[in-house]
């Protein structure tokens, strides 16, 4: 189980202290690939003053997670929205009694480090399983971005939920993929999790959801309390979430641009592993070596310290961008 | 017990859908007096567009972290940023196995409601003891504005922590007020908590902190997990708690307010029973009747269930405001 230390800052990349600490010579501005957050963010409206100063009521709350219900296909009353899903990833472990728990991976390490905080005794495992008190699966998963077949979830969530087990689905990164989505129908033992702040390129708004049937939505929403979402939050992503016509053309838009990474990816010696419309993941002969020559550069990508051949890169925001990675890559 | 149902929107007032559910012919605009928040809000800065598209850094939550630590006196590595008090109040419950949890009140009703959900065994009791695993108090009370005295606090800290309780001190409403705060020196087994929003009048960003000794402070910061802050509430928050100037100015214009408003309900045939600089508390005759009729003018003030003759008004925010209250209370 990797501990919640220093290296977290690497792990999760996104945090360009880290990036300055490291390659204290390299040039700014620093171009961040270290996230797989959307580099064009959603052209969020001017706020009304009592965004920030009104305590955001229920009904804007429960507007926001209407909104959310028909983007992700779920019953409103099946959506509780959170400050970011990072929060829900924490709640849930605390939410049942320690137990055996195991995540499919390898995946996002919040999910292991989350449920080891709170007591469970957690497994690294490789694919699905019923063989655990809770399953905890990426769909599509982070970094490979491997997708989990829809039949095998559903049986997994019934094997789960014959025990009284549960199969969290993290759908973070699944608004622009064609994965099928659990949202729609989640099975009894079931909870989905699904991030805003991705795919809308907003991850300082902290927002995300969690779906569920009864009674996992009631607990949750008890979990989250009162006023977890912040007015700035409700108003943006109410809007957002609605608005099916930018989100369909940014699917396009990041398609195009993965394709884009994966060609220079693959030309710079590259082995395309997957990943997801936001972001690229590939083996290199020298991946530590290339992490290296990067940073130098002012490029902060991914790396794993479990998997020292593999870089992720998530999209370039600009031309300028894309001109900077491509001389990094080429100038190897 | 109280439970946390449909109730909760008068229990806590501030969501005006409930006023104008209450009072559907009541003329707009609203003057919302049911919360304790400032009505004046801090000038929030324009915000820079990485305030909403970048996942907050360490480094920025740190300088957060320290900006709150100076303005309530207390040491950086002593203090964590929440989203918003009640994140806090909601989570504090889980961090210790059910056991008997003694609430001083009456008084704001989350902190009962929230150990309880917790699987906690919840007692109201009249004054500070020792007689529990964790004893909670709201410094200065609301809505009485009741002040614990600096020793009875010291003392009911070190009775409980010599069996390994706790004393959780909500100082909610200490900012403007010449209580002794327990952030500068928080004893063993304390937790004491602070909210931002209602000093600043920015309840909508949700910001609140809790300041409490190893190691206490290090599993509240695991508790909260990281990311949980907005990047707007991190920095306006920063700004608002370095400018000390302001929160003096907003100190003493505020007190003139209050003291304008006790005027204000005695000459309306009220009893002064306390409160804080942001709101005052009053014993009436006829406390529902002059609830009903404020809430025709337009006026929502606060009521409780379990003190039918009290009332709870905020500060008004603007001569206008004041003008329509005054009116509304001579024209009984």
């Amino acid at each position: 189980m990797t501990s919640d230390g220093e290296e977290g800052a690497i792990r999760h990349g996104g945090d360009l202290g880290e990036a300055r600490r490291l390659f204290p010579q390299a040039p700014e501005p620093w171009i961040d690939l270290s996230t797989g957050i959307n580099p064009i963010p959603y052209p969020w409206p001017a706020l009304e003053a009592s965004a920030f100063t009104r305590l955001p009521a229920r009904a804007d709350l429960a507007a926001l997670e209407a909104a959310a219900a028909q983007a992700y296909g779920a019953r409103p009353d099946h959506v509780v929205a959170a400050p970011g899903t990072q929060a829900l990833i924490d709640l849930i472990p605390r939410l049942r009694p320690p137990g055996r728990v195991a995540v499919v991976g390898p995946t996002y390490a919040e999910h292991a480090a989350s449920w080891a905080r709170a007591g469970h005794a957690v497994a690294a495992v490789a694919d699905l399983t019923t063989e655990a008190d809770v399953v905890v699966v990426v769909n599509p998963n982070n970094p490979d971005g491997r997708v989990a077949p829809a039949c095998d979830l559903a049986s997994a969530a019934a094997g789960l939920a014959a025990g009284g087990g549960w199969l969290v689905v993290d759908e973070a990164f699944a608004d622009l993929e064609p994965v099928a989505s659990l949202c729609g129908a989640p099975p009894p033992g079931c909870l989905v999790l699904r991030s805003f702040g991705k795919t809308y390129g907003l991850a300082g708004l902290r927002l995300g959801f969690a779906v569920a049937a009864e009674p996992l939505i009631s607990a949750l929403r008890r979990g989250i309390g009162p006023w977890a979402v912040s007015g700035p939050a409700i108003v943006i992503g109410r809007r957002a979430l609605a608005d099916e016509a930018w989100r369909r053309e940014a699917a396009a838009a990041r398609s195009r641009d993965a394709a884009r990474l994966d060609a220079l990816l693959a030309a710079a010696g590259g082995r395309i592993v997957g990943g997801t419309t936001l972001f690229r993941t590939a083996d290199f002969s020298d991946a530590q070596g290339l992490f290296g020559h990067l940073g130098r550069a002012g490029i902060f990508v991914r790396r794993f310290e479990a998997a020292p051949a593999r870089l992720r890169f998530g999209l370039p925001p600009d031309e300028a961008a894309w001109t900077r990675l491509a001389a990094a890559l080429g100038a190897r």
